[in-house]
């Protein structure tokens, strides 16, 4: 296995994009991808994509064949793959590009995400999200995502005294980042009280708590690190790339105050990177409700487990805190296209790497972490960059 | 790249399942082809499975973490991954396994693939199939795969005059290899003049032309080459494994009379292989339609651009003719599940190259090739397997 680099990267702007088609974004990102790597189309020896649902949410499975064309490249006939695992679509499309590059196959890919997620009505995508989740045990019982996660709060306010308040935190600080991202889709500041007085919609989340239904792609171009020297002298190394499952059902699990597949990707990924959770600088992690947020920083080490909502609260997760979580405004903020969502973390990664994050731009940027989640918890993939 | 090996397979019954769900399929074909390949679930390092639309025609996405959790691995958190390249899901499963195993990644995969279309009503079916078609270009407009193949025939039929007879030929010569298939959706023996008497669908397909809508599974357990010595001393191994795109819409294809990305990815598995057409024993090739089979034979270089219609009227492709086409029955006779079907073409290979294919045993069964398309041709993919 060779050293694989990431060596250029693109989002489309993020939110209710009516006037363009999932084909548009996929080709949109796809191309920024390709200028900002300063390689030529010619140069990709295959391509990965990762989309949720674009079968349900436009009518449009085979993704692969489709971005090929939109992007001029089905005349060179190269292998285009989509890969799915619900909202870790994205990381799951980079983990597997890595394999190709990391095993020798292919020597520079692009991978992608995308999912056009507005052109169905509220409650129908909401129901196309509940696909991610068990159909026979829990979706067709009704459960859905904002209540499979209230659930998961709930326990986690039982087990360790996390308050409403704290999962407001998350929100608060997600949207402050946002604020200063433009291709998030809410650059709106928010407020403690505003998250708490929002509809309740699953009890504890308030509307406030949970991430958004979004439009939006985006893309990467990788290659190995002794090729990725030819194009640049600004290579981010990809130290670790690193995927769990777990059963898909909540009733499947082993414990409910963590998602066992953040926990074992994690290990995984830190030993394949040799650091520790200390090492890590700052990073992007799945806050498709601020419960999971809070999870998530306990999972992947940067807080012992139960006081992730503590940590929040006290703004250990700030720009300017111990590890700053979700730069980009996250997933509540940016904006949550399922299937884009795991290359647009990427894509902050980058930024903040080279230093070129502008007003969000961190202090100390060497080492960052992507995780990106699948359903509530039954993938998980876990990237580790590093500029070198 | 280190090589391959095949260790085991199986499949479902193929058919209308209505009391099995996709999980069941899905749980059903796995552990029959770990028992086939006498190893325990704790020796599998990933799993790769394919499945077109499991989102519409079962409201199932996150099908990885599904495959981990009936087949009781979930607990052992191994990376699941599901792929979707339409009707060539399967292939693509295999194709994903076959890079994760070569590169030294992992040493033991299980593949799958699987689809449960028969529970929304027929005209939906068609529906959600159109989805592998270009849905801004072509699906959007009406057009379905009947249509878009038999413009593809008429074309054929315009260049080459190829007949209907020879169109019906296919479907005859399927249906006999069928009927000997335990597992086949449709085991009984058509006529020409049944072919032509058929409700025409599209012209020039009738129904006899068309490939039905399947429930079902398949599965195989993959490993190293060097590793398989370990379980067994019938070692099938993968010569080649080559994966194309081409435009998803017709409209960006270079040509008609063939499927461009079967001609590259078929160059791509010779050249791997080391080895010419003329030296494939036996195939199972996309027959989605009659004139689907045609063409195949065509591109994959078994007949000359032109002449694949009289070669399924002379009986060449029979199973005692020149070279035995779909043994298994095809897609027409067996039933095409899409996500399944690449995987089931394996199984058949399988069956062949172990000299345990009962009464559709082929006399010279040394080296097989399997052939799977998605869409129209927007992917395909092949493999060559070899007993040694």
């Amino acid at each position: 296995m060779r050293d694989v680099a990431i060596i250029g990267s693109g989002v489309t702007k993020f939110g209710e994009l009516w006037e363009k088609s999932l084909a548009d974004l996929v080709a949109e990102a796809g191309i920024s991808a390709i200028m900002d790597a300063g390689i030529d189309g010619t140069d990709i020896d295959a391509m990965y994509i990762g989309g949720m649902s674009a079968g349900r949410f436009v009518g449009q499975e085979h993704l692969g064949a489709l971005a090929a064309e939109v992007s001029g490249l089905s005349e060179l006939h190269i292998p285009s793959t989509r890969v799915e695992a619900a909202c870790a679509s994205g990381g799951l499309a980079l983990h597997s590009g890595y394999l190709a590059v990391a095993s020798g196959m292919y020597d520079t890919v692009i991978v992608g995400g995308a999912e056009k997620m507005t052109d169905v009505a509220g409650k129908e995508a909401t129901n196309i999200l509940a696909s991610a989740a068990d159909r026979e045990w829990e979706a067709f019982f009704g459960a859905t995502f904002p209540g499979l996660y209230a659930l998961l709060a709930r326990y986690h306010m039982h087990k360790y005294g996390t308050t409403p308040e704290q999962l407001a935190a998350v929100a608060v600080k997600n949207h402050h980042n946002g604020s200063m991202n433009p291709k998030a889709q809410y650059r709106r500041e928010i407020t403690i009280e505003d998250v708490l007085n929002s509809t309740m919609v699953a009890d504890p989340l308030h509307l406030l708590d949970c991430s958004p239904i979004t439009d939006g792609a985006a893309s990467a171009v990788i290659t190995s690190v002794e090729k990725a020297k030819e194009y640049t002298d600004d290579i981010i190394k990809i130290k670790a790339s690193a995927q769990a499952s777990d059963s898909i059902s909540l009733a499947g699990r082993s414990r409910f105050d963590a998602l066992p597949a953040t926990i074992e990707a994690a290990k995984r990924a830190y030993k394949q990177a040799g650091i520790e959770p200390s090492d890590i600088d700052f990073a992007e992690v799945h806050d498709c409700f601020t419960i999971a947020e809070i999870m998530a920083i306990e999972d992947l080490g940067f807080f012992k487990k139960g006081e992730g909502g503590k940590a929040a609260e006290e703004g250990l997760t700030a720009l300017d805190g111990e590890i700053p979580i979700n730069t980009s405004g996250g997933l509540k903020s940016k904006g949550h296209p399922v299937g884009a969502t795991g290359i647009a973390q990427i894509h902050e990664l980058l930024l903040q790497l080279r230093g070129k994050a502008d007003k969000r731009q961190i202090e100390k940027a060497e080492i960052g972490l992507a995780h990106n989640v699948g359903g509530s918890g039954g993938t998980a993939v876990i990237h580790i960059l590093e500029a070198i």
